[in-house]
């Protein structure tokens, strides 16, 4: 991956980078790649006039092989990997293929920005409304703090243990950048009850990630996609994101594994309390006590289960469709120790948690050291 | 498959039509689908703000089931019933999976339309310089006609066959309507030497097809997608699209099958001068050779090899992400013997070749009658 920042940088070149570090990594060719599957949302944010990237992508790194594009809001390139995972599973003319997240959101006026991604969701309802997703986002969390006691510290806390971790990560945003609970706890309010630190950082980058036939030292055991109503309102529960618990059950079962087999966590955090209720959506605690595994401090670092290792997209920053295979990146760095000081001991098995819209689309990946 | 038609109807209620009509003719219930890939290609011409479709599909079709989307320009529908194939070969959960293509493109100024299909083309040289896709499909019909002594006259026959066929086809935007080989030979220039009725026609509608584990009537046997450079400047030769051969070349090969065996074909005939090589790109006869086909009426509908009996994307309509899907039903429909008077006899193989920018990305199918 490239590193997550807020830098002026064409699509296709941040797209490039984290294409051949991915390559360089493998140990493989360009000329072994047989097929690249694109997460990418193609906003208007960025002047670049570009809605048929698969063929800019076939100028920069290899002709006439298939090239796809899977945009889901910001679960583009979760939705990607699972897209090339079936593909490469099936098809013999396959061997290797790559999952590939760029997304280039600035500079541009965050105005035209949040316009954008409020696009991702419903149209009828709630954009009228101007239920922007910090707005969206905000009622969700008043209804947890509520219905189960949870309250705007733990929130602090998730964004505090976050900001620890990205603080330990090269690629991150907020890398080498000390966040004190205080600044946390005294940001602005952007809408009520969440703060400018409860809210994930927008930036630009790629990541990228090949599925191989060949064996490898990470596999992915289990992948579930699920797809939700749009509207917040049209849930059975405000709090809980089925289409996080039919990706995990159906990630879950193919892999033939439990929630307590898990031995560290990449979540969707682009809210502190989306990290809160995929706590529990996810199957680590029950309903109406995720805030329990951040007091306890089961999800730290040096937690029992730690959670965003990475930073999160809270501090390792969210660029929309390259999050969800950076946090792939993240867990497979993990199980093959190479984090340093920000290193899990005897990480066997990592869970990756990626969000489409407020809910949406959700895609869960389970994936094992071989 | 909805009627190709410029209407003022929301994108979600086309694809509700298309879905129900799929499910109606598969004899399945909504309940037996397992997945949706969808075609779409997110335009903002027409005012929906919508960028997280699959989501509006699990609010009106199904709760929670896999459902993503594959943009690709021109070819997203294409793309769709690629990517669709190949999951439903692999996925043991998955034994039906609809391959779903919308879009809504009027009402609005031909020129914002014109402007945003425009982004499918190069941003660096091509749209700066007005090369939008009359203006660059104009140079290739050129450079054919001074190469290999091609003229508006086959071009304005291959216009009048496509016209006539969809003369006979109620889905079809021109369906009923006369349209004389005068007509079309005294139509304004659009882009010299293509005139008005050289290019497809710009309109909205929706298709669907489900491909399904069980056994079925048609089988699709081969299916080959490819990526070229993005720039026509950037190709070997401006007259071949590689993408197009290269898509057919694994199609063929998944078959078994030449070019010879096929009984009838869908081109993707976005302009006159692209069906013209694509006559040559598919392998029906050599390079430089095209218009050898049109003069000699073997693609007319009771000739040796019918091409568009639907009418095309020239006269049935080119709604851009379902027509690749729109493709493969006229094929089934006409594999089943259900086309009534455009009826092809004895037809057992089928083509259909889908198209994303020019030749940008290229997607070609092979039916079979069971």
């Amino acid at each position: 991956m490239t590193k997550f920042e807020v830098i002026d940088k064409p699509s296709h070149l941040m797209a490039y980078e984290a294409a051949y570090n991915s390559i360089e990594d493998s140990g493989l060719s360009i000329n072994d790649i047989d097929a690249i599957v694109l997460g990418n949302m193609d906003v208007d944010t960025n002047g670049e006039r570009q809605r048929h990237i698969p063929t800019i992508l076939s100028s920069l790194f290899k002709k006439n092989i298939p090239i796809i594009r899977t945009p889901a809001a910001c679960s583009s390139g979760g939705s990607a990997l699972w897209v090339a995972g079936k593909i490469v599973e099936n098809d013999e003319s396959i061997t290797n293929i790559m999952a590939l997240g760029v997304e280039k959101l600035s500079p541009c006026s965050t105005f035209i920005v949040a316009d954008e991604l409020m696009m991702a969701a419903d149209q009828q309802f709630e954009q009228p409304e101007g239920l922007i997703f910090p707005a969206q986002n905000a009622l969700i969390a008043q209804q947890h703090f509520l219905r189960y006691g949870s309250n705007l510290d733990d929130l602090a806390l998730i964004a505090f243990k976050n900001h620890e971790n990205a603080f330990l990560n090269p690629k991150a945003m907020f890398y080498g950048k000390k966040i004190s609970l205080e600044k946390i706890k005294s940001s602005s309010i952007v809408a009520s009850p969440l703060r400018v630190f409860d809210c994930s950082i927008t930036v630009n980058g790629g990541a990228a990630c090949i599925i191989s036939k060949d064996k490898s030292d990470v596999k992915i055991s289990g992948s579930g996609l699920s797809v939700d109503y749009m509207a917040t309102f049209e849930r059975e529960d405000m709090v809980t994101w089925t289409a996080t618990k039919k990706a995990a059950e159906d990630a879950y079962k193919q892999a033939g594994l439990q929630p307590k087999d898990i031995d560290l966590v990449e979540i969707h955090d682009a809210f502190t309390i989306v990290e809160l209720i995929s706590y529990e959506d996810l199957g680590f605690v029950e309903k109406g006590h995720g805030q329990d595994l951040i007091r306890e401090g089961t999800v730290k670092l040096d937690g029992k289960l730690p959670v965003n290792t990475s930073g999160g997209l809270k501090a390792k920053g969210h660029p929309i469709s390259p999050t969800g295979i950076a946090q792939v990146i993240e867990i497979t760095e993990q199980l093959r120790g190479e984090c340093k000081e920000r290193q899990v001991s005897n990480a066997r098995i990592g869970l990756a948690q990626n969000i489409g819209g407020a809910g949406g689309t959700a895609i869960v990946s389970i994936l094992k050291k071989s």
